[in-house]
């Protein structure tokens, strides 16, 4: 097994990827492998300290290293270190496990990121600024570069970012100081915008308004200070700029954003999703003109491709579709797109030359080369068309510590055109001189301060090992979604008998992406009051909280749809569950359980048929007791 | 060498800490202990990967290994993981030496918290929730306690953070959300304020308001529901709520944290810092008399412990005593200190029971008695009273990835009252459970979501081997502060002569914490911009922008002082220059080089004579070529 540095050795192509290589293993199979590399970048640090100017005196001598207070200090050194031993591994889960676990969006993460960043941490480096961090601020651009080419932004920029809560609160951002450029230039150039009216200055396309700003750049240097300083963060002008809609759905990280950017939750519009829990774009289109008939503006949209409860995709191409259309009527809005956990399944639609497949019909065949799936599974059209929209949108939430299986934490933001950094940006007296053209004075552009390096370090490393097209994330991510529809096709028809009952499994819709929702009942139940209770209880057997999860044979997670955010999206899985309206009408709630599936592994028949049989076991004791206990 | 993990080892106490075995060393002198603590870490995790559920069928087999997909992606790995050992090698900042490095806040980090930290990032775990953080979530509860304890809080809770960045934007929205319910009271309960004016609601203190909010929790649950949303979150009422005061260096976080939070930039009023860039507090109360005088609110105030410029410590006690005096008078502001530098330099006054020392004159003969200081080192007694005030503010930023020594990034932040997190929290559906009691739901009570239990595991160990007392903290931070008073009685009257020339140091005020900032001046220089290009100069030569830092025999930062922020601070400085108030117009900004000091060696007479007299002819010839290139 070849697994010394190569010190300089050639890349391999990345047609040779092979998953099992990645990861340490459900077993730690490549744990000979993991302690060589890591012992190998452990001693390039170690050298590098060593040589660093090798007659400087060292402040730890021997005598130090003998006496009784260092040695007091190692052994509390090491008493600490067991007890997080000990705590870590009675409290930890094993999303390690090849076929045990199907709860949170959780697996084990890249091996080579994991060593990449326990390696760059001994340097500590910030990438806050150039000074602190010249190798990690470099791979962070490159890493900015990825995520643009991934999202089809020829122009574009990103950045990581603490979590996908940061990054969708930075999106907000992004739309609320852009958006009140042109209010702003009203006042402090009228003379660029004397045509327009209020209503068409707060419509101004977001090209339009970096256009505007190019120009003020390109003026009085004081000019664009001014405008800022008179946009909306001033704290005038938030109420003016109008509506940031999200699906009904709506994820709390999207209320927290609206709150804290000052927009505001009574300036949050849901539009309903579908029974595929997609965003309903008819009813978009129709909130949108009736709030334009009252002159009401739209600030944004928000559109969700990998919802957190149902893996659904948007279709983002006819939200932006919708957009252009009203864009000729004078009416236009941000969108800011959620990929947080689908974003990286874009590398499904992305050739080995960097090209979005160009027709629906191509990407069977483009995955069949790259021997993506080994089962049946057929990427839908509107998915296929809704990854594709995302090159349409402003900014998109990526996380690299969801898809990307890079360790905690790595979230990450895109956004469509490099000038709108200019919007946002500040400068700081100690890090940054004003003036210098560094991409990588990052502490000016984003939202956040100081920022790890080492976090660049392991997300460069797995963009370097997976490059973000269908050889490399592509095939990864890929291994989830068959695992998904592995999974759906197993619990379809999936059946319990228990004592004089029989308890089916009801899987939710075909999953967009590789989250597969369900819910168990059993035939003699009339409510869906004791249908929550059956699941709710499953999901305190299946969980920590039935104790050691360590030795527990099947782990899940749940979720509960209320009516208040899914309206009557439900009803028609409801009616498979043999409910009518009137039960969804008095319960008001659904409790299902819910697998984000990440594990790897699943894509082998004998490998799935084993676990599958396996957590069948687990499932029917879990339900056996489930019954008992309610009764 | 008693490096290996004792499995039941009895804790040493913390009065044998030895701050020498704490890390790598600068030399990597402690490389030994490093690899075999990491390498047991890692034999403790692989062991519980495989011994989860044994009869389990491993996903990658011997076949798998040796099949030519797998060994090429390992011989990938290799040759990207060269790649970052690489970059890592010549393009990271020698932050380890014990003498060379006089620039950032950097040193090396706790060796223990990155062997923590490595090691917990192979579970991985997510304290966004409990369900996915067992161990890490319990971790950063007690980390909450201990920041509490701290600063004093006996009803007081605290979390990670991404950053000071974040935290000083939760720190704002805090004050924003809270100062901003009574209006909200006033809206849906207003027979709780009915016999309060609009600007009495305004003044209300933060005890009177959670006051009323425990009310209305006892009361209908629906009523507080309803007052939160009536509240800022709503995006109503922002502009009333009034000023936010900063000192007028302020930093570019906060500037950014009113942006992002809608309070906005126009709502900021800064008040001047004396001579010793502390703000003036006979400022503060006229500007705040002046506010009041004409029913202008003011949401907050920030202090400052440990300027990022100056290391200057806030007088917190007076701003304190100035609110409890105009509290009297009905007019009441929240207070937000901003201790991301200095927080942990609390642990200096703080005896081995957790109790703050009770008066001034009983400081040196503790720290006497716990051997903090090996030189004479004098905590000036409003130093050690600004932060005994602490304990009576609002919220605190304190950063573990500063003077913690963790690994970036850990930020953190200090709140005193439990019952502020019920102000600003919200929930989600698939991790909180609304009515759970349990302290860890941390997504639910924070800004952020997604956050690394790994961090928590850095700190928490840090924060076991080092308590946050004078035998812990208390003693690694003094090191840094008795470096800081070497290095500036070491600077005062250095002088050297090149050429003809004579080039002369003049040090900054006496620190009130552990940075240094100073100027160099040839005795024949007459303008303050010639002065002003010698030393940017002199920081060209002594960072990363002249080539490799891995060579270079002395390496700084630099900061600049405009008089838009500094006002006349700088003026009895500028004397001892030279120059005068004409002069300071005429150029308006000073250049400093800037030592933010994290080394903990140079507390040894030996050792600081050796490297200040190598740094002093670094610093000759660099000044040589400086003057030449000038010419």
């Amino acid at each position: 097994m070849a697994s010394t540095i190569a010190k300089n050795g050639a890349r391999t192509t990345a047609q040779d990827i092979d998953v099992k290589a990645l990861f340490l293993g459900d077993k730690a199979e490549n744990a000979a492998a993991f302690k060589q590399f890591l012992n190998q970048l452990v001693d390039d640090h170690i050298g590098w300290r060593q040589n660093y100017l090798p007659a400087d005196h060292p402040a730890i001598s021997q005598n130090d290293q003998d006496s009784p207070a260092f040695i007091s200090t190692n052994e509390r050194i090491a008493s600490v270190l067991a007890e997080v031993s000990q705590r870590m591994r009675s409290g930890s889960i094993p999303w390690n496990s090849a076929g045990r676990y199907w709860g949170q969006m959780n697996s084990e993460t890249l091996m080579p990121s994991i060593l990449a960043y326990s390696f760059a941490m001994l340097w500590n480096s910030n990438n806050v600024a150039l000074e602190s961090s010249m190798a990690t601020s470099q791979m962070e651009a490159e890493i900015a570069e990825d995520f643009a080419k991934l999202f089809g932004f020829s122009d574009g920029w990103g950045h990581l970012s603490a979590d996908g809560s940061i990054a969708n609160l930075e999106g907000i951002w992004y739309a609320r100081c852009i958006k009140s450029i042109p209010l702003a230039i009203k006042e402090v150039r009228p003379d660029l915008v004397q045509d327009k009216s209020d209503w068409d200055l707060l419509n101004l396309s977001v090209e339009q308004i970096l256009d505007l700003v190019e120009r003020l750049s390109n003026g009085d240097a004081n000019d664009l200070d001014r405008v800022k300083a008179a946009s909306s963060r001033s704290g005038r002008n938030l109420a003016k700029l109008g509506k940031w809609i999200v699906p009904e759905t709506k994820h709390y990280s999207w209320l927290k954003a609206a709150d804290i950017v000052g927009i505001g939750l009574d300036q949050l519009v849901s539009v309903p999703v579908k029974h595929n829990y997609r965003m309903d774009v008819a009813a978009l289109e129709s909130t949108v003109r009736q709030l334009a008939a009252s002159k009401t503006p739209i600030l944004g949209v928000v559109t969700v491709v990998g919802t957190t409860e149902e893996g659904a995709v948007d279709e983002v191409d006819k939200i932006v579709a919708l957009r252009e259309e009203l864009k000729a009527e004078g009416v236009y809005f941000y969108i800011h797109c959620d990929a947080a956990h689908g974003g990286y399944a874009r590398s499904l639609f992305i050739d080995e030359d960097g090209e979005f497949c160009p027709s629906y019909e191509q990407l069977k065949p483009m995955h069949d080369r790259h021997n993506v799936f080994s089962y049946d599974v057929t990427i839908a059209e509107d998915v296929y068309n809704g990854f594709k929209g995302i090159s349409d949108v402003e900014s998109v939430t990526i996380d690299p510590h969801k898809m990307g299986y890079v360790p905690y934490s790595a979230g990450g933001i895109a956004i469509k055109h490099k000038g709108m950094r200019n919007v946002i940006s500040y400068f700081a007296p100690y890090v940054f001189e004003k003036g210098v053209q560094a991409p990588d004075l990052l502490g000016a552009f984003i939202l956040e301060g100081s920022k790890a390096g080492a976090t660049a370090a392991g997300v460069w490393t797995a963009h370097q090992i997976l490059p973000l097209n269908v050889t490399g994330y592509g095939k990864l991510v890929g291994t989830t979604i068959e695992a998904a529809h592995r999974f759906r096709d197993f619990l379809t028809g999936l059946s319990f008998a228990i004592g004089n009952r029989v308890v089916r499994a009801y899987p939710l819709n075909m999953p967009d992406f590789n989250m597969v929702d369900w819910v168990f009942k059993a035939d003699d139940m009339t409510s869906l009051a004791e249908v929550n209770r059956l699941n709710e209880q499953m999901y305190d057997y299946a969980s920590y909280l039935d104790g050691p999860v360590y030795s527990n044979r099947f782990i899940t997670s749940h979720t509960s749809f209320a009516r208040d955010d899914y309206g009557d999206s439900v009803l028609p899985f409801l009616k498979q569950l043999g409910f009518d309206t009137a039960e969804w009408e008095k319960t008001g709630s659904l409790t299902l359980l819910r697998a984000a599936i990440m594990t790897p592994y699943m894509n082998d028949d004998d490998l799935f048929n084993l676990y599958s049989s396996q957590i069948a076991n687990a499932m029917k004791r879990k339900l056996a007791e489930a019954l008992a206990a309610a009764d």
